[in-house]
């Protein structure tokens, strides 16, 4: 038995050395392993799916995978066919794309008890999915390989090792996690390092001690991380870390600081019971606190611009609304009361803010005095309209005080920056009226069936039309299609791609105000919009509204 | 300068020894201190109050203090009446009530430069809230002392010793916050060593070493923390953490684990920017994890359950949902999803939980999914309804199988057990109809406002209801209530907690499937429920009525 005390001291591998750069505001101290690599296994398709209410369609995966490709994470665990049928459709589907840099990874478990690896249905699931990587969890807890397997220490280390082996000889690379591995370690040390010293002589190319239960403090992760190190120091070591004692972040960069350099997590901690590690906390922590390396760097500096996108979209596929107190990417990471203290940070920000907004993508905002926000409308409409604007002009700053006013009413345009470029044309007086909804109604009743009538005003003509739909707002856009595609007929390649409802503020009856955001493609450009009511038809025609009417405003500036 | 590197080995005061009770699973190695109390200042009321979007009303205010006198934390920070003299109404206030624990603490700044004590409005305004002790700021970082200030480091230090012996001098106790210490040390160790020293010989009777701006990572706190004790081993030190990175429980914990003994925080972790450290986590943890004593403790066993309602009590007060994710008092913090996972739970609880939830005032839930089986939908039965089932019995494979067919159509039972236990009780011929939706219509336009009506069979009797409603469900639902609480006028007393849209399969277009999940209380017992239809009013009315008609069943079997 180790000594029971940690090794923050002269057995730990860690060397603190000055990091160069001080916009993200190192210590002096703290900047461990300066410039080491950690390499990012991102599991929110996988454990980040066995969250409680978190379900994801085939779509969503596949928007999710692409834009964490884009983050730039080394590995994507995509799903547990074995366990879930449904998680083979997506390795399936996702063979239509190219991923520019992760690997797809999939989910399984060793081989079970007794049964040869080549007849193991849930090894050779893995074999099938066809991806580069397989991630299998053995157990390293005593109590589990008993009481949970019913086997004998023996078996656990052969299923562990031969599982192993026959993943490699099918050409896969296989990571390894020990699951349960602090408390197998806590209570018999001894065989939980054998079971990672079978996976790792078997071939695994890095063992990931998970703490699959959550429950154990950072000191105890920091200690147990560092005594493997010094037992194996050659073992590449890796993190899996839960929230149940809210530190799963906290404990893969004490996992880190004791010697791991492949980290777990989800994006926003989705996952089992409280989550995982939050990938959008850790990796900028990684890199901008402690000087490692994570994550691809090109083109250099937006990588965690990225986190931002990334934790919106599971949001969005979640049907929740984002979490504004998020560390680095909530709306809230970077707020300052007005006042004093607001005018300070903009004097010396160093000494309220603990890394520079804008290497995390994200803003400072000042809660009182809405003086945030003309630059980014600005850079909005140079990117998406081709304007050079002003962000002091009066018509950027009339627009980012109806934008704010609409916001005080539950709208958001984070989501759905179309809907505010609508406003800034109209304050610019750029904006044509094109067509004018004057009026629609809706039946509904049970099996689905709706009808909906509406009148629009297009060019001082009015036109009346009927719609029917499988339910009230199909209806009111078969209408609303048929009125505006007679007028104009490039709206035909117009389509609706995505449509989510939230509730944006406290829920008290069914009186609550909905938010619906919907997002249109002509197959070529994509923009998104937004609307508000308490009626939830309502919030959709009004997002759709704004939705042709952008298109029609681009074929204005010819910008399609 | 002390040596760069931590120190959790023989310079650190933790002394790791076994922690008695196996019921809280601490590991053999964890418990450090065993026994030695740790005190608790709770500070959602002032820096939980400063965070954006949250606003509290003197009655908010005064029901949490005498909840958290009730929970048995040692100071009740209550607020800071200079800088918002609102909150000297709730010191006030307090007067009426008797706490019968917990001590009331203002809090504000060190004196002015160049301002004496006594004339010092700041100053005199904490003696003024005529309340035991006093929480003051003072500067540790270089930086802040010269550009904030404008000061020298002398005048800073007797800025600091002077406020200390005012207040002392009015028979307060004073706990001194030494603000951005953390940075300070960093960047100039010897002064912030001084500036805590001038606060402690002056009589402070903590010294609470603060991450003001929440970018410190835990080792680098564990370091510090263990070199501060180690220079002053006399000193009694506290922990003020927050969230900027995530790490503000671990870093609170870590704190501990080198020698702090006095923690504040905030309920449900609200304060500026992304928040402070979350007691609701960081209170179990130190007794439950790492063996020290926190909180009173009559009567014996129940302090831990009222973090789950003061946690409830915050939310509310905020008009925000409970986090269901939150670690230890959260909805799902003990869910367990899946078929032979929750078998072996039951079996095995130490293999699956990382404390006993009943320690903590909370319960497990079985997660009734698509690739659970039986045995978790019976076991659900069991604590929901009280019934005692067979898993393999005929009724709970039949119901099992039409949940699996209403997944496959876009249903998820996850976050909507009650309407799976409604499927169960028509397998199992105990489901009383009570009454039947037979017809609705909905009629609906701009400016929100929609009728409904409704024709409801209750027992053999058509009823026919008209709603106005500002929205299409609203309008429903407000038909259906008249309809139905006429007879039952038990359904009274429910309302609608929760509602949530999301699009369960691949976004099509308009036509597109939705599922609404709502949540329903009594006051005292929650439900929720699912309906799904690509009609998103009859997808809300489905979910309505089952929330409605598990009521009812849940009267009629006697367990409201």
């Amino acid at each position: 038995m180790p000594e029971v005390c940690g090794h923050f001291c002269s057995k730990s591998p860690a060397l603190y050395r000055p990091a160069a750069g001080n916009k993200t505001y190192i210590s002096r101290q703290s900047g461990a392993y300066v410039g080491d690599r950690v390499e990012v296994l991102d599991t929110t398709l996988r454990d980040g799916a066995q969250g409680a209410a978190v379900s994801f369609t085939l779509e969503d995966k596949i928007r999710i995978a692409l834009k964490l490709d884009e983050v730039g994470v080394d590995y994507i665990e995509g799903g547990w066919p074995y366990s879930n049928p449904k998680d083979r459709e997506f390795f399936k589907a996702m063979k239509r794309y190219g991923l520019s840099r992760a690997k797809l990874a999939v989910f399984g478990s060793t081989r079970r008890r007794g049964v040869r690896p080549e007849r193991d249905e849930s090894l050779n699931s893995l074999v099938e999915a066809d991806v580069p990587a397989a991630v299998i969890f053995g157990k390293s807890w005593t109590l589990h390989v008993r009481e949970v397997l019913g086997a004998t220490w023996e078996e656990n280390l052969s299923m562990i090792a031969e599982s192993v082996e026959y993943l490699k000889s099918h050409g896969m690379e296989v990571i390894y996690d020990a699951e349960h591995f602090f408390q197998g370690y806590q209570e018999d040390p001894e065989m939980a390092l054998a079971s990672i010293e079978a996976a790792w002589r078997a071939g695994a190319r890095v063992v990931v001690l998970a703490d699959t239960n959550g429950g154990t403090p950072p000191h105890e992760i920091y200690r147990i991380v560092g005594e493997v190190k010094e037992r194996f120091p050659a073992m590449p070591l890796g993190a899996h870390m839960h929230n149940d004692i809210g530190c799963a972040v906290a404990n893969t960069l004490m996992a880190v600081a004791a010697g791991a350099r492949h980290v777990q997590g989800t994006i926003n901690g989705i996952g089992e019971r409280t989550g995982n590690a939050d990938l959008t906390a850790v990796l900028p922590t990684l890199e901008l606190k402690m000087g490692l390396k994570v994550l691809r760097d090109e083109p250099p500096g937006v990588k965690f611009g990225r986190l931002r996108e990334a934790s919106r979209l599971v949001y969005e596929a979640l049907g929740i609304q984002p979490n504004p107190y998020q560390p680095y990417v909530g709306d809230f990471a970077f707020a300052h009361k007005g006042g004093v203290h607001a005018d300070a940070v903009m004097k010396v920000p160093r000494a309220y803010e603990h890394v520079d907004p804008a290497l995390v993508g994200n803003r400072r905002v000042i809660v009182v005095s809405e003086v945030a926000g003309g630059a980014s409308l600005a850079l909005k409409a140079a990117e998406e309209l081709g304007l050079s604007l002003d962000k002091r002009s009066e018509a950027v700053r009339q627009a980012l005080e109806e934008i704010k006013a609409l916001e005080r009413e539950g709208y958001s345009f984070d989501a759905a920056p179309a809907s505010a470029l609508l406003i800034l044309m109209r304050r610019l007086g750029i904006h044509k009226e094109r067509f004018k909804l004057l009026e629609w109604r809706v039946v509904t009743g049970p099996t689905s069936s709706a009808y909906a009538v509406v009148k629009v005003n297009i060019g001082g003509r009015e036109v009346l039309e009927a719609g029917e739909g499988v339910g009230p707002v199909h209806a009111v856009d078969v209408a609303l299609r048929r009125a505006l595609t007679s007028a104009f007929p490039e709206l035909q390649k117009t389509y609706l791609r995505d449509y989510r409802v939230v509730l944006p503020t406290a829920v008290k009856s069914t009186e609550s105000i909905v938010r619906v955001t919907v997002e249109f493609s002509d197959g070529d450009r994509v923009w998104r919009t937004v609307g508000v009511s308490s009626n939830v038809v309502e919030a959709s025609i009004k997002a759709i509204i704004d939705a042709y009417d952008f298109a029609l405003q681009l074929d204005g500036l010819n910008l399609h």
